[in-house]
């Protein structure tokens, strides 16, 4: 028989006689440690309710649903051999503000569909913040982990549905979220995570009957969510880690994850170090609070018209512009340093800007689209206050970059064999734009790699693969979390960084050619 | 601090810090590893819930529950310190006909209560065998494991109500019962059990959550069963090789345990011997079967007036007689022996018996108590009939004792250092009757060591010492367990011990002066 790999295993348990009159539930235990290579596995009482006969009707024979905690693996359902009732998982990014969700066959590894949805708990709060402070009033907690689960059982629901499956057929959940997202899903306290010292309740929670985390699936379905590294290190990043396989790199790379935070991973499969959080007030407002949400007509990029050096811009859909987005107005910094129009410090260069550029209450405006061609009625612009706001972002982007790249790891950029960018809004930054603007270090354009939703894949890829589990125990253990010191070191750096693309140009030849 | 030894401890987990920013449950987890000297526990999530703000309230000073099972140790619930709220456990030995519990304060290991009632599984059948039967027609599984799971929660209620506690003080049951009775207690098909080959389902149960075993104790509560060796071997047994401290003895000691079945153990710290249940036809009615149940105005001893030799009896609550219980019987036939009134072969002797014996339908009665002293107004007698089938039943434990100690163990019956009688009937049979009859060997009476309710005895033992659990593994590894062959060896053994006391008087020193 061709060796098994994932979660879904036929078992051919050896059948009793006179000479060997061992209990089915141990005959069925050895046979799965035998086929597991392990010595520790968890058998449900739901289980072996009906084992005896459901053995003896099947002879011996069986589909194992399978899965694993740091305490052994679980049998979490025995199924017909013949029968070819569907065998489902799905995997989970708990986002603060967006959660996406991908079911997956268990047996082929193949994905069937994905949903998504804002996550619901933003009518309580718009941030972990305000939940955290809202959990913990009366029934806050209980609110907010229905809100949460609710959500999830019933889009899970719905993806069976629209997919031809039932949730029943649902066995495994893996989620993936930050600290507190995670805390509120399995419905246990968070407020210490925002206190001093900032302790999570759990760091590593166990695999649990779906039930008592309430969530709808097959009776005996389990679910698990990735464990974090502390209040400011959650899950979403440890699957993230996994998604992208840092962990068993030979060469060192680095991994930016730009959610509702920033976070930063660089590493091989030797050693870890990874910074995250609020970077203090150089990343007030976040990078990723740049412009506005993805939507039809939102500017998501611009470019120079090498004829003309005019600016030209794409809209989503190609509707009549309403507003600029992340990645558009990086393309846009970056077209505007590029054609002279704001100098390496960053203001407005009125020459060059032309009568693009107006003067209010005292402020430059720069003019992108005028109000004839926007779909407002309104000119979209660019203020000198908005430009000041993405200088300081993408310098303390940089300067994170650089601290943790050459001050803690001891690395040139250059030694970085990979350069993963995942996040929503990472999935969509044009590197060249965003090495123009000084945001991102000047290596070679394969370098980068977008990864998406890198903490959705991560759950898919413990969906798919029993062994990452033990990626995901040791990538834990073997990460050095870095606090930002935000010192008179770092703000020199980021001093140097708030120019462009930096006080230090040699760090960019390849604008060389460009400015 | 004193080292602690039982399920309940009381903990100190390490203060959370800015440079120590471990989540509560991995630190609560180190300190229950360190407590334990164990690198496995299970902590429940129903735990974590409100551990932040409990572990703060508390001074980071708890109050734990535990237990363990094969796996691991499992953290119960975690408990406010200097809150004084009972900790309780309850033992239960599970029987075919009777069921017995007992009530125990985890923290100081004493016993608060005990309570017994009739397995209400009776009304389904009698024996094993009608309820397996009855368990595999429709809901009949469901129904009889409801009757007993529903008479437990009962009889536990009023346990507490009795002495002032409530069903939310219990966290842990443990269970001991033969095999069919553990299997029905969980809830789980139990019919391969008296099937060829004679497979239980399960042989190793593992602690489950109260509630999945519809136990009502406290929301956190756990409960275990003991586990079995086979079809014919129970956790009742092993519960009781636990109780005698069979598998810790220097030199080889015997139980046997005279229930619904007799079982026989013998070993010592290094080998562990049984055989238990059906011995062939020899055993047919059983040797518990003699006589009726105690109660008021049973005759339970008889014995021999040294100056008259007229037979003297005493009554139950020293009611008129009523009828006779299986240790009566003992001490009668011992008597009638003794007293030469019946034969070596077990026959009547008429001349000694004198006007007492009295043929009706060609059968020879011998009047223990006349209608005239009788609480029924009948006559008490005792019939070649009822006389015979005792003298098989006496050779039959005879010969089965010699087969494991002498046959199968190759010991003497004196090298046996101790003899321990377990079970209801064991607990009134006078060892120098049964060694009169030829029932028991003829050893030393001090060898001899009543152990009452062995079964409840090993449940309670689980309850105050967590070192237990590995002996009952232990036990389980190191049983031989052997089938009685009911051979032409074993037919001419027990032809030689129906005679009174034996065919070979020799082996019955003591009886010299008494005959």
């Amino acid at each position: 028989m061709m060796p098994q790999k994932g979660f879904v295993r036929t078992i051919l348990v050896e059948t009793p006689s006179l000479t060997d009159n061992t209990a089915d539930a141990q005959r069925l235990e050895k046979c799965l440690l035998d086929e597991l290579c392990t010595d520790k596995i968890r058998i449900p009482l739901q289980v072996l309710k009906n084992l005896p006969s459901n053995l003896r009707s099947w002879g011996f024979k069986a589909r194992a649903v399978l899965f694993k905690d740091r305490h052994s693996w679980i049998l979490v359902d025995l199924l017909n051999p013949i029968s070819n009732k569907p065998v489902l998982g799905t995997a989970v990014d708990i986002g603060t503000t967006r959660i996406t969700m991908s079911l997956i066959d268990l047996e082929s590894g193949q994905e069937i569909g994905e949903a998504g949805f804002d996550n619901p708990q933003a009518v309580i709060g718009p941030d972990v913040l305000a939940r955290i402070h809202y959990s913990s009033q009366n029934t806050g907690l209980d609110e907010l982990n229905h809100l949460v689960i609710d959500a999830v059982n019933l889009n899970m629901s719905a993806l069976c549905k629209e997919y031809g499956y039932q949730k029943e057929n649902i066995y495994l959940v893996t989620g993936a979220g930050n600290t507190t997202m995670t805390h509120l899903f399995l419905g246990i306290e968070s407020f210490e995570i925002i206190k001093e010292p900032y302790i999570p309740c759990v760091n590593i929670p166990d695999t649990q009957p779906a039930g008592s985390l309430g969530l709808d699936i097959n009776e005996n379905g389990v679910g698990f969510l990735f464990p974090n590294i502390g209040s400011y290190f959650g899950g979403d990043l440890i699957s993230g880690i996994l998604f992208s396989d840092l962990d068993q790199k030979e060469d060192p790379c680095i991994m930016v994850d730009v959610g509702t935070n920033a976070e930063i991973v660089v590493g091989n499969k030797d050693w870890l170090i990874a910074c995250a959080g609020a970077a203090g007030p150089a990343l007030e407002g976040g990078v990723s609070k740049m412009g506005m949400t993805a939507k039809p007509g939102v500017i998501d990029q611009v470019w120079i018209d090498p004829y003309t050096r005019d600016l030209m811009i794409h809209t989503i859909d190609g509707k009549k512009p309403v507003g600029i987005c992340g990645s558009g107005m990086i393309d846009l910094a970056a077209s505007l340093f590029l054609s002279k129009r704001i100098d390496i410090r960053g203001k407005f260069f009125k020459p060059a800007c032309g009568e693009r550029l107006l003067e209010k209450d005292g402020i430059n405006h720069f003019i992108l689209v005028d109000e004839n061609h926007s779909g407002t009625g309104e000119p979209i612009c660019l203020s000198q206050v908005d430009l000041n706001s993405l200088t300081s972002s993408k310098a303390a982007m940089y300067t994170i970059l650089e601290v943790i790249v050459k001050n803690t790891a001891g690395l040139e950029f250059e030694d970085l064999h990979k350069f993963y960018v995942a996040g929503t809004f990472g999935s969509f930054i044009n590197p060249v734009s965003a090495i123009s603007i000084g945001m991102l270090p000047d290596l070679h354009l394969e370098t980068f790699e977008v990864l998406g939703n890198s903490s959705l894949g991560g759950a898919k890829v413990l969906l798919k693969n029993p062994d990452a589990f033990e990626r995901i125990m040791k990538i834990r253990q073997s990460i050095t979390y870095i606090e930002l010191n935000v010192n008179q070191e770092f703000m020199n750096m980021f001093s140097g960084a708030k120019f462009y693309p930096h006080t230090d140009e040699s760090r960019f030849p390849s604008l060389q050619n460009m400015i």
